[in-house]
């Protein structure tokens, strides 16, 4: 199977599957079907299936999905059976909010480093961490191996920080920052704005 | 025009459209072409030219948009030449990192009010507001005709806390509280959660 032909829209719905699955499982549910989980999720059960057939075979017509092995299959699927090392990049608020999270460690995920460039800021705890010179960020990242960036910096600075960030061979950015960033077609970026989802839902409001 | 007939995928592109204008205006950019817009937002000319049709004529064949007009039409449709008020539930690390960020208020909203449970954080202050108690929340949100709330609660408590602001009238929540909410279908919910967006890209990385 080339998993290069599933569409990018597709894959980006597992990871609600999977966060779906994982929270029944915490309420001690074994099994599902793609009526329930589309009815958790307001996606059709038909959707559910269609999209979950890309990868495999994972349920039965009539019993439905074992919770732990398509919890197990998803993370097989999103290569989050191992924990992914994070270098967060801008200590303010926001940053501060993140490297306190405890949420990310048992969903695949780890902040390991954290950088400014604020002299304030720098050799100065945050969490468990020390906040790292944005200046060291190739040479840190490279020696830890990271492959993942968080970037919680003003919009102003996000594009020149990016770009010092894709130097390092970081190929999967997640940006706070509101502002477009203009990266590599082999970098993969995601962004997390509310006001874009703000400004989305007040569309529907009288 | 029957603004319903118009699919919700398209709505959710308008204010990335809207943020990329902003941005190009600020810059001192005073027109702009699908073609440029679409680069910066890495989505083709002609989707755009096609979801803007769907509102109306807004640019001419040849010399482009008009970039302020074009920010006041979608502001327009957007429905944000007001300032909409939100109500912000959860006075953890994030909710502080949320009623601290100035970014808000000229893009169509404003943190009104900060509602907590804890009564070690009732009547405290995060930024410029005091912490009010989660049990005055109904008549406190009429009394102020809010009509958004963003929630950063633990996602043990989301839903139980969204069920309690859909009982005030409210009817458009961005949840940061990394599970689905069951809400009535006349109530626009918006997720943000980075470990889905994390997962997103993982699936594409070596």
């Amino acid at each position: 199977m080339d998993m290069n032909l599933i569409p990018d829209i597709v894959v980006g719905r597992l990871p609600r599957y999977l966060q779906a699955l994982q929270r029944m499982s915490e309420d001690g549910h074994l099994s599902t079907s793609s009526q329930e989980l589309g009815d958790r999720l307001g996606i059709s059960a038909a959707q559910i299936r269609k999209d979950l057939s890309q990868f495999g075979e994972f349920g039965k017509q009539g019993t439905g999905y074992a919770i732990p092995y398509l919890i197990d299959q998803l993370e097989s699927i999103l290569k989050i059976k191992k924990v992914w090392d994070i270098a967060l990049i801008g200590a303010g608020d926001l940053g501060r909010a993140i490297a306190h999270y405890q949420g990310f460690s048992n969903r695949g995920f780890r902040i390991a480093l954290v950088f400014d460039n604020s002299r304030e800021k720098i050799g100065k705890n945050i969490g468990n961490f020390i906040i790292q010179d944005i200046a060291d960020l190739e040479k840190k990242v490279r020696e830890a191996h990271i492959q993942v960036a968080m970037l919680t910096v003003p919009a102003s600075v996000a594009q020149i920080v990016a770009e010092t960030v894709v130097k390092t061979g970081i190929r999967a950015i997640l940006s706070y920052a509101p502002t477009p960033l203009n990266l590599p077609d082999d970098v993969h970026v995601e962004y997390i704005d509310p006001l874009i989802q703000l400004q989305h839902m007040t569309y529907y409001l009288g």
